[in-house]
């Protein structure tokens, strides 16, 4: 039984890799115009089947709550009016924007006489792997149809309900604008074994994007033999120099930890120059605790703070443990450094190459740490709430890729493209 | 006993990784003077210690030529005067390349007054893992200091001795311009459990690229948890068009299936309109088995070259198989095509992204051969032996990826590089 249960997973799997294929030749050179065709009928489509899509949505929330679901966990899985409006509006600005695919690159003619053009195409079939938030199955689906890419979508098994009528509506509008359906494709086998099989389909999938936890990320890492782009991890510091103007330290980190604590971009450890961490740590940490943050302090921070009348049953002390730790949550890692190269050791050794941030009025350390740390994302004076790809003009965004291989930071519709060189001769063959 | 050993190999990789990381903090803002400097002190060093190294080498082919491996591999494992002098002129070559860190991609400033620069920084660290050509040892490290990334190097146990001589040499190198040693490690444990450690060690690489064979690539690609480029499979073809000059196709197949028959862009089946078969099958043919290539036909072939008084005793029927098969050796599989459509279909079905060309002197063809074709290099009326770094004007190639992710095609300098967002604020906060 197990062995035949293999088997058609796995042709299952094959099945879905050759239509994907298939789609994709015909998507790849689709025009613009029926590629933003299919986008605007998906999103009128969204709102004609608005109360079946809340109907299938409520079943998978109801089974949710009856398992046990935390309610921050339904409200991400919940589709409302509002948030359909949402979603539909997403596929319309994604219509709006430029088409990457078909951009000349570079180019040059050899002294042989070849004439090379290097081109932007479509990587081919994208693997995308998520969690239980049905918007990410238009979300998705939009960005990969847009740059010419067939995907295949896996979304948490939660959701299943609210996938498959969110992903229905997308390939009826593919259809209706001349374009295969199976440009998405969603998996509804939601098994774990599907699951790791899908990782390995590596004959029909080009790339693998997953989106989510640190568990996923390392589930996909270990078993998947598609290239993978990891996504979304970032344990982010923000250094407040002895030069920094403090108003705007202050502002910064606030903003960094409290705008929006749960995402990859917010700030996880507040690393504080001596000099002014008398000044300015209770004044932070005044702020911070106003706004609910736990903090986790050195001991040279406890001192300091203790001295300044805070209650040190409030500050927790910080362990080797917190300094790695993206808590993704309302709690904020406090180190006093000495001087900007201990900032940039401790971040040097702790950081995930997402966003980090100096505060400094000086010239030479501004341009130190941009040059020494090793992120996507490198912040002087500013929040590394940014790293965005709204902020950054991308004016969408798959994911923020974390790490070096094809991109890093923020994704949007280039990042989604690869290169194919086109060579023209008359007749040159190599000596 | 085995556990004991399982410990020594993953301290001792943790170790080079770390050795790797701090020199690569180093390297990757060393001045191009400084990695020049080294570079060309390595040459002048190859040449001084040119006895020692030959001595060293001469240790591996023999206890290679003691294990009975083949005479052609003994070759490519053999350094002599010439060759170190050609080795020493690569690393010359590589040190008068532009340096591509630091150059700016894009950038501009955002509504809200941030500026974004994006910039080219290296990748990193790079894990090279190849066969038994000591060459590559040299080779390798050049690109990779050019370029800023510290490399850990894990060669083919046949040429440990020689690639101990070469790293030893860079080493010293690196050392007299003032940059760390570690810019270039070698792993002198060439045990293949040590090799499959490697492949996970994403704690500190950054980047793995194998350069070597099927078997090479595939171990990588199921074991590895680091990000990898894979490189160097090519199941190229080459179809000749109704409309083909038949002179210039006869040339290019010749040249793209003789010329250099153990490389990856060298071309494994040849594709025959019908129209034009009986014209140019027997003539490409009688030349093909004049320059003893081995032919492997599909019977529409097979009825033509018989006709044409071939005796089909030297004819192979081709299967299934060969279509599919990279042969990297003198032998071509033939198979006649009734339209350029069957040609795309026999191409995307078979095809490895690397290399595929047309022959045609029809503008439409050319358009949609290019179009449809989903590989790195797609040519017009020129031989697939053209895909290389030097051909292509990179001066220099560290492999050609057959991969979509990060690149496609030859990498050269820039490809051994990734982004880095430079964001400039004035206390901007998120809202």
């Amino acid at each position: 039984m197990a062995d035949n249960n293999d088997f058609d997973r796995i042709q299952y799997l094959n099945e879905l890799g050759e239509a994907a294929v298939r789609a994709e030749r015909v998507l790849s050179r689709a025009s613009t115009a029926v590629k933003n065709e299919a986008l605007l009928l998906a999103a009128k489509l969204l709102k004609e089947r608005e109360s079946e899509i809340i109907g299938a949505n409520a079943t998978d929330v109801d089974a949710a709550a009856a398992r046990g679901m935390s309610v921050s966990m339904q409200d991400r899985l919940r589709l409302t009016t509002k948030r359909i409006d949402d979603i539909a509006e997403g596929l319309r600005q994604v219509a709006a924007l430029p088409d990457p695919v078909g951009d000349v690159l570079d180019g040059g003619t050899r002294p042989n006489g070849l004439r090379i053009v290097k081109t932007r195409v479509p990587l081919g079939v994208l693997g995308i792997i998520y969690e239980a938030r049905p918007n990410v199955t238009a979300d998705a689906a939009a960005l990969c149809v847009k740059s010419g890419n067939a995907c295949i979508l896996r979304g948490g098994k939660e959701a299943i309900n609210s996938n498959k009528a969110v992903a229905a509506v997308f390939r009826e509008a593919l259809g209706k604008a001349g374009l295969p359906e199976d440009c998405v494709q969603l998996i509804t086998d939601t098994s774990r074994e599907t699951a790791a099989e899908f990782m390995k389909l590596d004959k029909y999938v080009d790339v693998l994007i997953p989106r989510g936890g640190a568990g996923l990320i390392n589930a996909v890492l270990t078993q998947a033999t598609v290239p993978v782009i990891q996504t979304g991890t970032g344990n982010c510091h923000v250094y407040v120099d002895k030069a920094a103007d403090l108003d705007m330290a202050e502002k910064i980190v606030v903003n960094a930890k409290t705008q929006r604590p749960s995402v990859c971009n917010a700030m996880e450890t507040l690393l504080v120059h001596a000099d002014v961490a008398n000044e300015f740590l209770p004044r932070i940490c005044r702020e911070l605790i106003a706004r609910n943050v736990e903090l986790r302090v050195c001991k040279k921070s406890k001192k300091i703070l203790t001295a300044a009348g805070f209650d040190a049953g409030t500050l927790k002390d910080a362990t080797e443990a917190d300094w790695a730790t993206e808590y993704d949550d309302l709690i904020l890692a406090v180190k006093i450094v000495d001087s900007l190269e201990e900032a940039i050791e401790h971040i040097s050794t702790y950081t995930t190459h997402h966003s980090e941030a100096i505060v400094t009025r000086d010239y030479n350390a501004a341009s130190e740490f941009q040059l020494s740390i090793d992120a996507a994302c490198v912040y002087v004076n500013a929040s590394t709430r940014f790293t965005d790809g709204f902020e950054f003009g991308l004016g969408a965004e798959i994911g923020i890729s974390n790490q070096k291989l094809h991109t890093r930071g923020p994704m949007g519709l280039k990042e989604l493209t690869t290169v194919k060189y086109l060579i023209n001769g008359d007749g040159q063959v190599r000596g």
